[in-house]
């Protein structure tokens, strides 16, 4: 079971980087060979019912969404910003929750809020991993049910 | 005297979701029987004026303010976001200094940055509250002067 | 060579604190005597392009752009919200990367989302310091081509 402890808030944070720099191959190699993936709402979370903006149940299907990101990219210049606030243990084992912002940088244009809420992630130790650690279960819980369905990246 | 460690970090980031997730009874509990709550301007705070928008002398007047919240909510879907910069000493004995911006979450509209600005606590270690410490003392100093004085639900 | 600790988390949350509260000699004295301070874009950084914003091989050169704005101060009820993500290590010796956002308050008008980016620096320690750390090279690298060119106060 993980602790909370600065070298998981280093990894949580260069993790999120890899995303923000477009480094999806490392981005998911922070995942374990058998994880989910799945993008929700609190309302639809709250409600019981299931995620509905993205299901990934497999690493694999996790990569081929990553790799058709890379391959259609139809937004190049567009780019995230994340920024964590500070992580929490949750009810579950090894439960990591994380709130976050998302800002998406337009390079011409005005940045805007593009998504908040948090990462409820299962982390485990593994030190094959750069990070030091790989994700089992990740849940993304948006706050709010107004998301750009288009959602290129995932978050 | 409360050190700044990876336990505090996550007592604050726990007490501030109880907020996020309107878990008011939680977020009481992490204040001291005998504890204030203000929330004023940084305007006010340099020039010597006493809080303008809200003023708790006691932890009894703290849980009235969320009992109302709780029994006459008028906006029952809107709900915050904070996200917490890293905390710092403060220059008293015990104080804590938290930077934090908070969006205001409608959940079928656009999420607006409701406030930024820092809190300034004094933390005691209390083993009695499932968070490990309570707060003796909270001024929340908004950056603006322009805040909804509405305001339903404490930052 | 720095470790990401608790102390150091608490160390860049006041150096970036004091620029909030104007506090310029404060922050100025986060630096080392030998040390460069850049604002370049992401866009000028991967493309190799020099930093076009700020630019100051010294120290010297640093305090002489504070100074001036402490004496021309056009805009002086305008202020900072920093809110910094975990820090995480790069690549280089001592390089410590914190990606931040950064808030520009207008005391009685809507806050706007002034600059969102990296902190890439060197620290080093400094017992002489009261941060208990120094930098000896900063490059502010902002996210968006956007920024506002006046940019009076430092990032």
């Amino acid at each position: 079971m993980i602790e909370l402890s600065q070298a998981f808030a280093t990894a949580i944070a260069r993790h999120t980087a890899y995303l923000d720099h477009k480094k999806f191959d490392l981005w998911l190699d922070g995942f374990h060979d058998e994880s989910s993936y799945d993008v929700t709402t609190k309302y639809n979370l709250e409600s019981g019912f299931p995620a509905g903006l993205i299901h990934c149940q497999t690493k694999g299907q996790l990569r081929d969404r990553i790799l058709s990101i890379a391959r259609v990219n139809v937004y190049p210049p567009q780019s995230y910003r994340h920024i964590l606030s500070a992580s929490m243990t949750g009810d579950r084992r090894s439960e990591i929750i994380t709130p976050f912002v998302c800002y998406l940088i337009f390079p011409n244009s005005d940045t805007i809020l593009f998504a908040s809420g948090e990462y409820i992630d299962v982390w485990v130790d593994d030190a094959d991993c750069r990070l030091g650690f790989r994700i089992t279960e990740r849940t993304v819980v948006l706050d709010s049910d107004r998301i750009d369905t288009a959602l290129a990246i995932p978050l």
